[in-house]
């Protein structure tokens, strides 16, 4: 690979919504990727991404100049041909079928939508997770008969940040029984226009359409191992999880009240769960990608924190923030836990798994 | 009693802060009671109280002309003679002693502040909950020396609202064994100033002082029963409680999100467990005391229900709202509830409770 | 007229949206009308209201059980003809047509739409500003060949607050000349859903479609006169208006920043233009309609207010608060005005307009 | 000056307040200047700042690595001898004493305080707007018989981002004659705790103390020129100033609905007036000084901007947002305006004017 003279064209599918945004943003000036292709609906196509855009761009810094100008093509597979990779924003209404016919055509797809996550030949992958699970690319490409063409997905935000923890601890302290999660998850989860300002202003709304079950199947995926083969994946045999999920008042950062249970007897100590949170490292740390943080997880010792606003840019939105980890009256340890919902939780995962995939040689 | 025709002096202690203008609020036109005496702290002592809490009155609604024009007294017992109850909104580093002063001079004194609750001989009372631990006053007295007064204690607002739903269970289907509860609680809990608007705007601070062992603390003790001679409390053996509390940007109206284990096999069933929650009554409604909701808990059906924008005036405050009742991964059913932190969770509470007292011809 | 012993009939069209629903909130136990039925768009038309609503329900109070149970009918005038009045709610892209079909009916009409309101035959009415302004109805019946049937239009949100405290100087000291007022305008006020909430979360929107020219426009025909023969009416001659409008985080009721100059001089001073909005009184106070404040102005004299939390229901939230009231370095007076955006200035006007058309007899 | 290879010590007065935090934020890396001292009040003296400031720091990055373990001073001059500049960020009411002893101590005095800014031989310096005001330092220091001590001030917070666009008026068409303004200001700009968020949550506060005088004055010192000896400053004849400030639910960025009347006639079209509005620079960027924006000024085109949430930002928070740019019933002109309140408002001013003051051999 020659990414540092040349750098890899990409596409953006969903280019005009809120997570393909958050793509061109942190794209910007990327060493290994430039955006070379734009799709979006068919409304869109046919404009420059500055005119397409320019009602919906909601991100605090301008829309970079060599993407303004990028005219948006419908999302089919001939538009994209000087493009080796593709990032997927789509809207699960349309991502299955549209990722699939990119995935034949010999793309390196990476997804944010549900529709493949829990296929069983497609790694669910948390960069600073479980990546290893990208070692099953060999046999999705010979089931669908491919050479180059490979499908990755990201997880749910609200899974993505919890999973960080419970895999350092896993590593640590061996299985997990039981985790009870409390989300309070910021309105960028739900896209633009999303939730309407009547609803959450001052408000809390305890449900969001499908979010626990997501996070209680997805954690279980991620959290397992490949089979000895390399052929799929085998979900921790103990594991239990229970989510509960709000909608608060917060632009960007899902925060998590977490209770785990480990399999083992004596469980650790408080101590020793910080320290093993704190001295997490995961591959992307050790394939020194470029969005890699420099720890996945950073332990605030402050009796108050993490908080959204002060603390939703630990690892430039790619690690987590820990917290108030203590002692818990019916769990072995119970702590709070923030999560950037679309940087880690969306974008900046598929980009890292991307990075990944480069330092894998998978692309 | 002739409350019907002859009104009940009484006073409020802490009558500028939060809670004591909440007191004043409520009990504008109430059929037993007219404030006849306030007290505040020195530096209030002797204004009109309109001018001592012009600055500081947060209410909707203006303040009653009749209480306007009453001098502010300091909080000693000479200045409330003509009182027979008192209210005490007192902040927990004054409210130990001088609610013990007023106790010992023979008032009826209902006390939101947090010292004298966890007392074995003090009732820690939800009026919609426990009421039956008013059986204890006559120990009280004897033990005080008193004829007519007595002290009772309404609990932390975070407590109040989950131990009503805890109480309709316990009831139904017998003793509870483990309790998890996250809360997303309201600023107006932490009074005024209270908390800063630079940490809460857009914002969620994952902990409050003391909350989480008071909510584990005084759940035990309100959930418990009064020994067979109404001489103390005997908590439930089995019960746990783990609480996670969170501070919100919310005005009124604190949310959590709970989980519930029954100590009986097989566990009652989601239907069963809502029905129960609907059905629910307490001595207060039997009574008929004026402030006491129709019913003390109202289940929501809509699937993103309760809100804090919406359902916060359920039984005028003095109810609670529930819904998302299904069932749980890890524990019998997972639920979230609503409660007014300011009304139940504080002077209602304190105003229902003496409402029963004067039933129970304890006043 | 027999209002006390026999209710008029009335018909509420758009009764799904926002609007809509303030109607049948402010309308649950009136003195006068008793709602009878529904009209909205064809996709709600066959059910249940309480069906029809479910989701879209966001006031604070249930809707009412009679009101529940009613079968909600598309907006043609044969479904209407039990009712007498009218109270439409409908969205501008299709109330033209609907009101002038109900009118035409013989039905008395009451539009909140903004596509009536300047026609010059129809009075635009704030029932405590310019209800003088209903002497044009025989008039626009005699054009229209109406024998009952008559249309009348409230003045946009924004407007409304504004030209009462315009009323009241004017009365006092004669002809306004210029009037600048920059809004700072609720979410409510753009209905549901409205305002996403990506856009308002702690941010302001300086803009909101076409409300400075409606602004401009409306208050110049209502601060008018009808013309001798009341065929007509005529704007003030001196008044100039600029509007500045702001959308901002709040859920109900419009600031406004406002600044006169008098046509004569010298002007008034700062205590006679107090004393003037205080003692403002309108024909609504004088034929003592159900819904009409006691005073029209509320003048608050605490150096930081009005502010919509606290003082948005002054007057049920039919009147206006004012304060601020001081010297200006360019024009005579500038103060600082809040009025309730879905009370008086949308349902709560057209309802109060329909009561003094009863009280005039035109009903 | 040699401060590419050798940077100046620099000390920062009120360094555990919000704009001394700003401060430290600020100069983290600053390729002219360093932070060698910090004080504060008594209270924190002899401690860490890490320590001192641990609670109160709400900044969204860390405390940098080198200023954290600076042991906090008190605001004495003999704990400041290694620095050549002092930056102020000390509350008004100890800030006028402590300011001239460093000033009479030589120190070149930068400060956010209000306490000298009207003083007729101290500049009230906006950086890209009056740095001209410099000149008039010679004749500050023969007055107070120094040889390289100065004290310059920078506007408040409101005031700032007003007058740049006025001056880019004042310079492309002549004198303004009149100016009304209407300010959304941000919670930031009240401190830290500041305002309670019981008071702004879902709400607007229509009064800032002293803000509108503040406003008011300061336009005239900044818009006017030194005197031609250069020993006073001499304000625009013409110009009458109205402002109209109120407190928003929004972190960081005040907006301001601006209103403007050249003297001379005709005025400018609107297409003029954002013409100049978008060619002006200042001195900061003939002398390109590091926080100097590429344009003090960015027009918006978009309808419905400029936004605190998206445009707060530009220029790195030393620029300021125009948008709206329209005509005015009443004035020539009326456009809303955003500026960050903590950087180009406060702390980026006083840099920024400190870089500039270097670039002019004034240290």
């Amino acid at each position: 690979m020659t990414h540092a003279t040349e750098k890899i064209a990409v596409g953006i599918l969903g280019a005009t919504g809120t997570v393909g945004q958050r793509f061109i943003q942190l794209l910007e000036g990327h060493p290994y990727f430039y955006v070379a292709a734009l799709g979006a609906s068919p409304r869109s196509a046919g404009k420059a991404y500055s005119d397409a855009a320019s009602r919906s761009w909601k991100q605090s810094t301008a829309i970079p100049a060599e993407v303004a100008s990028l005219i948006v093509q419908s999302c089919e597979v001939q538009n994209f041909k000087q493009c080796r990779v593709i990032f997927s924003g789509l809207d699960s209404d349309v991502a299955g079928e549209i990722e699939t016919a990119f995935l034949k055509a010999e793309f390196a797809v990476f997804s944010n939508a549900k529709n493949h996550r829990m296929d069983p030949i497609v790694p669910l992958v948390v960069p600073v997770v479980n990546s290893a699970h990208l070692d099953i690319i060999p046999h999705q490409r010979s089931v669908h008969g491919l050479k180059k063409g490979f499908l990755v997905t990201n997880a749910n935000c609200s899974t993505t940040g919890l999973v960080v923890a419970l895999k350092a601890l896993q590593d640590a302290f061996g299985p997990l029984s039981r985790v009870v999660v409390t989300t309070m998850q910021a309105i960028s989860g739900a896209g633009y226009p999303g939730v309407p300002s009547l609803d959450i202003l001052g408000n809390i709304v305890p449900y969001i359409s499908g979010e626990e079950d997501k996070l209680e199947t997805e954690c279980a995926k991620i959290l397992g191992a490949t089979n000895s083969d390399a052929t799929g994946f085998t979900a921790p045999a103990e594991l239990k999880v229970s989510a509960s999920c709000n909608r608060v008042p917060v632009i960007d950062g899902h925060m998590e009240s977490v209770m785990v249970e480990f399999a083992k007897r004596p469980a650790p100590s408080v101590d020793q769960i910080t320290a093993a949170l704190k001295s997490y490292t995961s591959d992307a740390q050790k394939l020194g990608v470029p969005s890699a943080p420099e720890n996945p997880i950073i332990v605030k010792s402050e009796a108050d924190r993490p908080q959204p606003r002060l603390d939703i840019m630990v690892g430039n939105g790619n690690a987590i923030a820990v917290g108030r980890i203590r002692e818990c009256n019916i769990f072995d340890v119970k702590f709070s836990l923030l999560s950037h919902n679309t940087i880690l939780g969306a974008a900046g995962s598929s980009i890292m798994n991307a990075e990944i995939a480069v330092a894998k040689n998978l692309i």
